[in-house]
């Protein structure tokens, strides 16, 4: 299956990512048309503020039946009652927000995702309210978004966000969205957030960026 | 890609069913599990109320960039700014309501779908409202559901479906939905639901099934 587009996005690394969209309004993504795909497909896109890219897990290299989503602690549910990667198909599905379309530059520029740098989408297709939302949903062990955790920056973490508001507001909104995954035990951890390689700390119930420095490794 | 489940549902046939879910609330699917998918894979399901499906276009055979939605009457919007099943992918993408799990027989039945018979499912994954339903979203040029038609049974149509209720309703609620999909110079149709085939003729505003036969063509 030839995908239609990949994702440029703020996220190089799959860890850290906030593990639904919409958890980091300042977070960035691009979705550029594969050569093959005519613009046409597009035509009358720009009518819905919403869309769902069908996407393929690419960094995701196993399956497993079942899993411990962060909400439960510790209890396993199956697959399919968890929006864990780890999918038999290695397919996913993420509800993006459509910033604008760049029909010259065939892209489209996304919002409020949760994509990996890389990603390859498989399919796009328009967000309808009155048939994608059920007024009278039940949703499981996960009725209501994560309370978000405070995040603070120590001095250490500045000279290289001096004059990048739009890339530390990202660090900040990854980091509210706690990338422990459950993991309580964790009291450190690095996340990447575009070229930046970010040094955390946990005190307490916040979340402190001790430094920020550029990512020395293999893009 | 192997299929994690097969659906079983009362439209044998892909001309008339209503295109999109929840249009049918009388329409019985069951999806049934690969037997090497182990019932695991499902703990905790029962907590949702409804699921998407990632399934696969099995009776569409080409792609088409741009399509002729419904609502417009004869414009073209592209693939991507539509949910026609002639997508390049060969994907589709369904939200169902979660009736009942049958771990046992390793059946979840389903409600408020828009499934073929025979369909394979690529993927299961849990609705959550959250997430799921962005309270600011705009939907292009399928901002409402479409009004129902009124249904009239015709005295000919009767003998089959007598004692057979839950039928019928399923056949009202197909017709209910219009399955001439913007071909209003339709005035004769079938449609066909569970081992039945349907005649119906346009008469003004209403679809009037005239006659109900056992369907005789292959299974």
């Amino acid at each position: 299956m030839e995908p239609v587009g990949i994702v440029r996005s703020c996220w190089p690394d799959r860890w850290g990512i906030p593990r639904q969209p919409g958890l980091a309004p300042s977070a960035w993504a691009e979705l550029h048309l594969a050569p093959h795909v005519p613009t046409e497909a597009l035509r009358g896109i720009e009518g819905y503020s919403h869309l769902w890219l069908t996407i393929q897990f690419h960094a995701v290299t196993h399956t497993r039946w079942t899993g411990r989503p962060p909400r439960l602690e510790g209890d396993r549910v199956g697959v399919f009652a968890s929006r864990s990667p780890h999918r038999p198909s290695g397919i996913g599905l993420s509800l993006v927000r459509l910033a604008s379309v760049d029909l010259g530059a065939r892209v489209l520029h996304l919002r409020d995702h949760d994509l990996l740098d890389g990603t390859p989408v498989l399919d796009i297709k328009p967000y309808v309210s009155w048939c994608d939302a059920p007024v009278d949903a039940r949703s499981g062990f996960a009725p209501a978004p994560p309370t978000p955790r405070p995040v603070f920056f120590d001095p250490g973490a500045w000279p290289l966000l001096d004059g990048r508001e739009a890339t530390a507001r990202i660090i900040a909104e990854t980091l509210a969205a706690d990338p422990r995954q459950g993991r309580p035990g964790w009291k450190q951890m690095r996340v990447r957030v575009e070229d930046l390689d970010v040094h955390v700390r946990v005190d307490g119930e916040a979340l402190v960026v001790e430094n920020v420095v550029v990512w020395q490794g293999p893009r």
